[in-house]
């Protein structure tokens, strides 16, 4: 089947795989079992919100990865990724969901056939259940099983050139979305109605560039609710005198570039001041230290040292690395921005740089996606002030 | 902390942990670990966008349910859960995405304490990592483990009235989304363009009941690529003499009532007229079949009789039952309407009936979303022509 929309160059897909059977071979694994829907696409181009049943790519050294998932998934398959159609292989649908027949013993039919040893498995993921593992565990007595997560992850923390070109397109709809919000969001208007209008900014994206949907959908609590990072809305009310943070990401081509700004209706008080001020110092400071050669840690600690200086203390890590993503979360999960890590910074390295503050009576939420570059401080992908916006 | 926004009665909760806790007792568990998020919900009224790091509620017999998660998200707990604030707790942030520390570890100290015998797991969900119980397994040498996946799920299979309502809530947006898009689609607007209103018009909602996020982005793949179920879209024209069919659910309250319809633009060819048919006459026959005292396999094999009687074959199930959820799935995925699933219908089950086909050349999918009343036959929660659409 001829595949004419392929996101990326079959030698970017090739570079990929290289990477990838490199880290295998170094793990001494000849074989790995990749569930993350995110690394899938990444290896292959395969694309569906078909991950809510088990389905993944097999890579191995020497011939292309396979595809396998649900019968009827095949199809979605045969449409998105790279590889030759001998490449996708599909269990029958009496296997969804079924407490009679599991995909991971169909999967194992396949995965005896190939004379494996070693063969890694992405332990920590959310589409790697702890059932699948156990039956793959039983129906492969002779084959030892290695955690791979982050495996694949890793390799994707630097960007081509042709992903920096997506994620670009994903910030310009970030910009437009807080632009829009920024307008449209006034006293007495409902949350729905406002998210609304987020979507439809998202999904429309700009002149050239279709919108896709993010990883996590759109987070706006207002007021002391902001205490809380991760609530979604309902049908209530923005309310003079309250704060409401915006986290939200463009999307393109499954391609993130998060975007968070906070707006005030009314003036904000004293603390919210101080605590912006000292927000946007640490940013300054995040995004000089965000040099490659430098560690992680070394972007959190300059960020956190301005915060302690004005007497801000912030328990969660400050940031994580962003690209190609599928729900239910944007980040890749590998490089924490804290001060435990200390994974040294390269170029094309991206980042969502994200002290967000959550106290008992405010959400503060500015934050930046940055690339690592070749020298200097990091370069941003949106062009939005930073600062907390307020509304009379 | 006030909860003057739980979307139910206390009285409801307290009956749903009356049936966990029976179900528990039959199986021999003293404790489970329930990391589905809708069954979270369901349990607690737990609600955030927080599921892409560990969490989860331990039931015990003789104790309120505890929420365990991320500290920054105890926030968001304490503001939505039913219990009372010290049956919230959480793991400091350096477990997230760590591979130093797993959250696992801090959940089995807390369960340590708790002088368990057999512990109930999903093992087969999203949200329960092959990690995640190996560190469990690891940490508690003296605690029996048990599978306990779908054990809350088959507790919601029967809605109260109070669920009911919010379903009837989401049907009234599904069938405003379609209606919209049954406006809209005209060959040559943008995909991208007619998803940026299908959510406008989930997320707007209607009189009186705002729209949450779908647990399923929009399907609508076009032509030979309605092959494949689980497309989403880009920036592509429609085209004439193609059919779409368009899968989506509105969904208030986190409550689903999906629907799909399919529109030809253009006159549909004779072999699609011949499928519409067949599909609708199945439908009925389905519907039919779908009575208090039948079996899930009833009304599979009344739909699947009509596909057959006019030629054609189905080798997927034709529904699911839906209710609650939180990406990935809308599904329950407890009961599947399929030969195999002799399951006895109750009244006040709730099913998406999809007996979507997906051949070479084209997609159809016309569904509803169905009630299983006291007598008769079920009812359909949405009042939508039954038929393949055609704008010319």
């Amino acid at each position: 089947m001829e595949k004419p929309n392929l996101p990326f160059k079959q030698s970017e897909y090739d570079d990929r795989l290289l990477m990838v059977r490199t880290a295998m071979a170094m793990a001494g694994l000849d074989a790995l079992l990749v569930t993350d829907p995110s690394n899938q696409a990444w290896l292959t181009g395969y694309d569906g919100w078909s991950f809510y049943v088990h389905q993944g790519v097999i890579v191995t050294q020497d011939a292309d990865p396979i595809w396998w998932g649900r019968s009827q998934d095949t199809n979605g398959a045969l449409r998105t990724v790279w590889m030759q159609d001998d490449c996708v292989i599909g269990y029958s649908d009496d296997h969804v969901q079924s407490d009679v027949k599991h995909p991971m013993e169909d999967l194992a039919r396949h995965l005896d056939g190939l004379g494996l040893r070693n063969l890694g498995v992405e332990m920590d993921n959310y589409y790697f259940s702890a059932k699948a593992f156990s039956v793959l565990l039983q129906a492969l007595p002779n084959i030892g099983f290695a955690d791979a997560t982050g495996m694949v992850n890793w390799q994707r923390t630097v960007k081509s050139e042709a992903e920096l070109t997506y994620m670009r397109k994903a910030a310009l709809i970030s910009e437009k979305i807080v632009n829009g919000l920024l307008d449209r969001v006034e006293p007495g208007v409902p949350k729905n109605e406002i998210v609304a209008e987020i979507y439809r900014d998202a999904i429309r994206g700009v002149e050239g560039v279709w919108g896709d949907y993010p990883a996590i959908v759109p987070l706006l609590p207002s007021g002391a609710n902001a205490a809380a990072p991760h609530l979604t809305w309902d049908g209530t009310p923005f309310v003079s005198g309250e704060a409401t943070f915006f986290e939200i990401s463009g999307c393109y081509r499954r391609y993130h570039a998060p975007l968070c700004r906070t707006l005030f209706l009314g003036t904000p008080p004293e603390d919210m001041k101080h605590a912006e001020a000292a927000v946007i110092e640490g940013l300054d400071a995040g995004i000089d230290a965000a040099r490659a050669g430098n560690r992680a840690c070394d972007v959190a600690n300059a960020l956190d040292a301005c915060l302690q200086k004005a007497g801000i203390e912030r328990a969660a890590r400050c940031g994580y690395p962003i690209g190609l993503s599928y729900p239910p979360d944007w980040g890749e999960r590998t490089i924490s921005l804290r001060a435990e890590d200390e994974t040294v910074l390269e170029p094309n390295m991206t980042f969502h740089l994200m002290p967000g503050l959550w106290t008992k009576d405010w959400g503060l939420e500015i934050t930046e996606s940055i690339r690592i570059c070749e020298t200097g401080p990091a370069e941003t992908f949106s062009n939005m002030p930073r600062q907390l916006f307020a509304k009379p």
